[in-house]
């Protein structure tokens, strides 16, 4: 039916729910379960937040994940892994790409504007995870496996690091509301 | 013979030379000619060069396309073009960058891994002849012909914007010399 | 008050607020009025959006400015463009700065990550504004006047740039949730 | 003299050996040898090149010295340090950079457009030096030492990270050489 919409140039439109939809379900079928991303999050963020917990992590995977920039560069990236892995490419990038050649940057650049959507602050834990591979990441770097993830190890490490980034900030926003509250309890006016 | 040898397994090693031919060939083969992004440059820069000729904006377009992240930038840009037009891609990917949607930025995500090689002082040269559509890039836009070039109009953009950069940097090593001779013919050592 | 608690070293805190309220004293300061800012995203966005308001503009301007990336690089922008006219700098960057030296990149860079803040779909904007000098930035350019705005006039492009990413998202928005709404009219249940 | 000529306004032009001077000037006065940042470059690149040799990353890291990008941002960012122990700063900028506030992101942001001169495969190595801070990178970031090193640190780890794609970058070149002259030696013609 879809295939058959397009035939028929029904005027393109569009739909946002769709593109996040299929961001969830591809990292999904690809393996990357939200909680193993989080997992991340909390390894790189618990030593500044004791109190943080695995439900906050997942909160903000999935906030950083709503974001439309961050799932274009998703399914942009899944796209090419898959492609690769069906040996569709130009047989040069095919190479680059299924063999993950150092000196092939495209994965790191579309990390990149992951990371950006959250700021500079998280181009420090994205280089970080991309660097130790801890995690989901091992795995995901396992080259002697079937599937070809040369882009979805530096994109889950481009959402963890966003998460990062926003928890950061988050907390920020929150310390100064309780020093707010705190300071009203004391009945100075602002 | 290439598909064999990896069947085969052949360890896989990177041919500089290969992705840099296929880069030139793709460009062609995707219809746009080394003179016609020549010709943009000239557009960007003859009003700071009034003597600027067309055999140094080639020579600079081809120096640009010698650097291995703009080969790999265009050469997925391209790819990724070519998929869209035999229908292959993930739907929502799919109807996204067939339509050249407005808010889809991987195609600007890529165009501007190139125009870094050069430096932020080429980020203005990409926005202006982006937006302007000048010469080829106008053709390049044109939704009613046949191929898809969402991704090819933002890099043959981001390659003249580099190669503007690149004529900028070279004219004041040029111009440096040329008063270091000067003072030279004058006496005076430096 | 605020430098002798430096003095006696209280805690250092980050007042959000504090950041907020000097980037808007500063851009004023500057000569630079949101409305101005406003006028360039009306500039850039009426042909897509033949009912936007001045009001939608500014309301959108204000947005762009209450984040906390964008705070940082004018103020540092402006900063730098301050110490400039009171020539504080170290004199090779005094020259290149107080000259607004073509081949100095930082102040692209510094309005780039204002515009990555919405995205890359902003370069362009950003790159057409910067080379054209519409409105107030041909003021800003303005070499004979008497402040350094090296930094300036690429901050209010970038932001102006940003405000129109802004709003392509949010419009959007607006017209997904519309059309949802027509859908749901129409009795079918998604 | 200097000051002198800038007050009877002799034309402005950019001397590119001087800001090339100042920068390995800065950086020495800011207490960094070229030798220190040499060592963290052997550091991420020794697993990879067992061979590698100090003289090499010194070379490199000279290279990387050389590029005008670069130099903006070593300059820019010790500037602002500087300023920063000065207390000359906007109060609001003043305490955030004194405290190298973790929100303030612009230190990341000069930082990589240092980075990216040599391509997106350095942004890995920027992110693993910021995070651990070996080496050098350890007494930079000390904050009860006097000195304010808010971009230096940031500034050092993207040098390092540069002249370590810079060597990928050429091995790769090397390799492929090696490997022509050996077909070569076989007498099969390319």
């Amino acid at each position: 039916m879809e295939m058959e919409q397009r035939k028929t140039k029904a005027p393109y439109s569009l739909n946002s729910k769709k593109v996040a939809d299929a961001t969830k379900a591809w990292l999904q079928k690809r393996g990357i379960k939200i909680e193993e991303i989080a997992e991340l999050v909390m390894l790189l963020q618990k030593k500044y937040y004791p109190n943080l917990t695995m439900e906050e992590c997942i909160h903000n995977v999935e906030q950083v994940l709503s974001k439309r920039e961050v799932q274009n560069a998703v399914l942009t990236g899944i796209q090419l892994d898959i492609l690769a892995e069906q040996e569709l490419l130009i047989p040069e990038l095919q190479d680059m790409i299924s063999n993950d050649e150092g000196l092939y940057g495209v994965d790191e650049i579309l990390a990149f504007s992951i990371v950006n959507v959250y700021g500079s602050i998280g181009f420090t834990n994205y280089g970080y995870v991309d660097k130790l591979k801890p995690g989901v990441l091992e795995k995901l770097n396992d080259k002697t496996l079937g599937p070809c993830n040369t882009f979805l190890d530096d994109i889950v490490g481009a959402v963890a690091a966003s998460a990062s980034s926003r928890i950061a900030h988050r907390k920020q926003t929150e310390r100064e509301q309780e020093q707010g509250e705190e300071t009203l309890g004391k009945d100075i006016v602002r």
